[in-house]
């Protein structure tokens, strides 16, 4: 019912993520609306987006600048020694925000919710192994997808893998190197009656 | 937190419709994911935009094709006694989704929350009078605004306005010319006993 | 997991509508809080029920009081002409609050997803009918059941058996008596964006 | 606008936990569908409830049957150097359910927002002092509020309590008897991108 100009612009809006049609078709509007200006600064902040924004060629993290390494894995006084595998670019951001964690990451790109190949093929897996094997220094791997299903399935999947592959990284506390998870409990807001029984059990057992 | 360039895009994005900075940045990562080609193909898209469609003379539909006019205005088998006045360009094709409308739209380009002479001034008003004026054909003017509090202040200053500018167009269905409101009652799905007084006061008043 | 007189007044409380087996549970918690005196006052409050509450003989509306009529079946200056049938007797209080009608009820006792015999006999259509036989000065049939699912399934229902049985019962505006529904459109507050089509067609045909 | 016994009822479920006018009404409606015999039970059940049930002497769960303690309190598998302070009667059962707290409990009978006194004095907290006095087998004092604002606060409060009454009673892992506190961290099913700071903080520092 669009005219086709719009209707194709609606539909490259529509693959963006979280973006159905209606939301596609109120942002064709909107550039519509604003000046040749910001329709141009838009177009040129896509377009300098994939040639100055470089992808750091340890931990997959977009940045700009000089060298190979984002400011993270650059910055000599990080951690060397945790490495935190986390689903995707936001995530780093997010960890960051809390000011918690001082070590280095790795973004897998994704999750699987299936062990197939041509599922588990699509993640950063043949990398992720190659930089535990080349970094004797890392001596803690945290596994830190979403503890939603996809998330576990592939937490599962990386255990499995770092232990078959790297016998010298045991889960747990005993390890000269170990795979951990991040820790399960209540969150800030939380009820015990609405809580879930694995969630509630999770926060009996790591009381402190 | 991000670089520069991610961040500047970011910014541009969180200022689209219902967009925030979380979920700018993932249309961020997601371009940086997608091939040169569908950059490039999103670019071109954005840069036509304002090269393809025109506006449409009459009602502010934006279009593609010949003329001043959009499919919907010159199209002859369309009821040019009816002019339905809607806030924005989506909701003209929610109405024509609906297919119960053979009429003309005019899209007034917002709402007001005031009568304030400068809020006011932000919406087509002067068009609306004009093209009331000019075409004399006109013989029922819809108010199609949500039943919002935004949308009824609207609806309720253009009632004013049109009934005194334009004398000849008395509210309800005695007049030659009329100005009607979409009607109210019971939305598909509604229960009696969480409607609010109005909509069932409504609905009581349109039974039929 | 409870002791058996609280898990027996848990079974109890969740009979209630609205109530599963966690709310049911706070109850007899709550319960076991108040005085003596409160529980006193609710049993007796739940005993007098049956014992002080009539059923309206016309409408089967509780109510308290002398005679078989209802405070509004009673009020002789309700308008008799009009019968608005309700799926509930809550539905009745809600259309009372909005002041807007005028006319008597008749509450039906449910409604239906079916038209098999079993569940159709659940409501009170004998009486329905009888009420519409009985009753000559009433002309018009509201049927005010809920624009859902099982409340137009219901509507449909009664509107074939209303004209079936009653050929002096047309539906729409022409007969001597007349059956109605509720009207459709836009709630207060909606956004036509976000309306389904349906409702959006009646707020076009209901305009006024 | 109801009938007086029948409002009289509303108002008294209207004090029910969760339970507002509206819902209130439909439980009345509800007891004058449902049978004699029905209502017969239902006021025996709630009059019983206070003439067989009782109050643990050790935990203030409410039980059944012979002696002063409570199932859990009289079972001797039960872990007595365990002891979990919880708000209200609904959150054992919850935490029994999970199978993964062999201890005892405590019933503490509330929150607190404020630590003034008068608000402190409703909660069970000299009996708690008394218990841990004469209980010397108590190692660990495990606070089990929920974490909302109103849950940190009375866990700070208790804190607080033990460890100045009781200095025995200190924090962490180090003394002969400590105080702890329910796990903080991601709930089955979060996404980190949603998480607060603090929650994410906590999942964080409790990796394992």
């Amino acid at each position: 019912m669009f005219s086709p100009s719009i209707q194709k612009l609606i539909d490259l809006f529509s693959r963006f993520p979280t973006v159905g049609p209606r939301t596609a078709a109120r942002f064709v509007f909107y550039l519509m609306k604003i000046s040749k200006e910001e329709i141009e600064e838009l177009i040129n902040s896509i377009s300098n987006l994939k040639k100055t924004v470089k992808i750091c060629s340890f931990c997959f993290n977009p940045f700009e600048g000089e060298g190979e390494l984002c400011k993270i894995c650059a910055d000599s006084s990080r951690d060397r020694t945790l490495l935190c595998v986390i689903e995707k670019e936001t995530d780093l951001f997010t960890l960051e925000k809390t000011k918690k964690y001082k070590g280095l990451y790795f973004i897998l790109g994704g999750t699987v919710s299936t062990f197939k190949k041509a599922d588990v093929e699509k993640l950063r897996t043949k990398e992720l192994k190659e930089r535990i094997k080349s970094y004797p220094e890392i001596k803690e791997v945290i596994i830190a997808t979403n503890p939603t299903t996809e998330g576990e399935a592939t937490a599962l999947y990386l255990e499995r893998l770092l232990k078959k592959n790297l016998p010298a990284l045991p889960t747990g506390q005993a390890g000269g190197r170990q795979v951990t998870r991040l820790g399960r409990g209540l969150p800030v807001g939380a009820e015990l009656e609405y809580a879930d029984e694995e969630t509630l059990g999770s926060a009996l057992e790591g009381r402190k």
